[in-house]
């Protein structure tokens, strides 16, 4: 049998956001509508409630749909966990590796998340980002060849290398956790939601981007001796402070040991298009185009390409 | 008139910290008692009530004595704002620099902070750090001559660059609070309150000592990434996480544009006694002697080496 419509989730630990998706004859999805619901460690382990709750509309008008999910969801503290899968690790593999379960009369699929070795003998991981660069990749055929760096901003940034369709590794940056917490717990900050400011944050990030060795952890203390000395108002310090952050990320990644960033024409950029077009500003000024993608058409195009892979799995 | 007793004050943001000192004939101060009072942010502006309660004991046996203060009380949230004085400065201008006042029959002077210039056109600012300075270099008369780096950790690591018994310049990192931060409201540590594991806390400064350009941000979440893979126990991570601290400032320090370490044969810490043996632990991977001293002890030195110069100014 096939479905006419099946729902895609993304969820995360502060949201489920789901997306109710029209199948078509080659099993690709279209968005028809979204909904949105509480993250996994928001809802204490009732995960099957809070997905039924969630989709009880669509379940409704439509049946019981599958439900392809990725995120916190596979983890430890999610529903069902997922193993990570070792990189480099290709599109096909990913989608074959999904973990298949039925409740409630729904047929459920969840993504595995990735995990990869650093040379420095460190790992990394993702969960729910890998989908997204799934929908990247299935989106322009030309991507599927050649050396790619992907840039996808967050609480959690990830940079991940791709080369010839296949994704080779990714490291993360804690940058957006970083600037929330420098936010509303540090000496740093007094008025921490105020509206961004770009000469401030271009302030902010040419001092890490040109910063010495090691700088970030003795600029950091700029942000307040700039208000000690009025180079710098209390409204100002915010947008000063994520410049600082995002261009300390930029740099760490543009220098990084594990690719060669200096033969990259462009960097391409998948989130949301405030804090994207913050990255891409940093990246513009060490003289580096950047492409933005929205993450949601992305997601989509992402758990598609899974969709594709598997739809002869959901009977 | 000369006071047989006075009493120095070291007063930050979360104590106060009030030493009875007997004078000598040559002004020289020795410890005799202390006591602990409220901070500057904790006695919102009741700055007189605050001192004259803690001291009481000593008011009621000694009569009213001269008080010799430094620290945050001098800053725009304390009692008296004194300017921060501009590097490089001597000990005696440091002195000479006191702001003098009177209440309730006590002479009062606070010792000024100081603030210097880093090339990248950014400030620095300390308070209460300067006087320890002061002790060490007034405790021994070598330490007059040649070029000596001190190493002050603490909620924010100070790094004062002293050459020929002038303060050149210092640098601050903010390693205690982003400890302090990333410990009670990351993701990281779930167990905040664990005992040091040295094996721990070596791996994680190891991380950071030998990481490439800017691989701090990137680092950081390894944290969490070696918890998901068994390498590190939750109750392991609050050491670790230290060591990515300590061991990122200290790599900072020693690349340090502003002064070249690579001449100098031991770096002097002066702080409480743990903290500055894990510095010393991270210096010490980096082939470099330390000496450590104890902060109280210094900064009575510090305190005396000040009323040495300006005695004459209470009668």
């Amino acid at each position: 049998m096939t479905h006419a419509h099946i729902i895609t989730v993304d969820w995360g630990t502060s949201h489920l956001r789901a997306y109710l998706c029209e199948v078509n004859s080659n099993h690709q999805l279209t968005l028809v509508d979204r909904l949105l619901g509480k993250g996994v460690t928001k809802v204490r382990e009732h995960f099957e409630f809070e997905l039924s709750q969630t989709i009880a509309p669509w379940t409704e008008q439509y049946g019981h749909l599958p439900v392809l999910m990725a995120g916190q969801i596979g983890s430890s503290i999610g529903w069902k966990e997922t193993t990570y899968l070792p990189c480099p690790i290709s599109p096909q593999k990913v989608a074959s590796s999904c973990l298949h379960f039925c409740y409630q009369h729904h047929q459920v699929a969840i993504v595995p998340g990735l995990h990869c070795h650093h040379d420095n003998n460190s790992q990394d991981v993702m969960r729910s980002e890998e989908v997204q660069v799934l929908g990247w990749l299935a989106s322009n055929p030309k991507k599927q060849r050649g050396k790619h760096l992907i840039c996808l901003p967050g609480t959690h940034t990830k940079w991940v290398l791709v080369k010839n369709g296949i994704i080779q590794l990714f490291k993360t940056a804690m940058t957006g956790e970083l600037y929330d917490l420098l936010s509303h717990h540090s000496v740093l900050i007094q008025s921490p939601t105020v509206e961004h400011n770009e000469q401030a944050f271009i302030l902010g990030a040419k001092y890490t981007l040109e910063s010495a060795l090691g700088n970030f952890t003795h600029g950091l203390f700029s942000v307040r001796s700039k208000q000690l000395f009025n180079e710098l108002t209390p409204e100002e310090a915010p947008s000063y402070l994520s410049g600082l952050l995002i261009g300390t990320d930029v740099r760490a990644a543009l220098n990084a040991q594990e690719w060669d960033a200096s033969d990259l024409k462009e960097i391409h950029i998948i989130g949301n298009n405030k804090l994207s077009t913050l990255f891409a500003d940093v990246i513009a000024m060490q003289d580096i185009a950047t492409r933005l993608h929205d993450v949601e058409v992305l997601s989509i195009q992402g758990f598609s390409s899974v969709y594709q892979e598997i739809a002869n799995q959901f009977n």
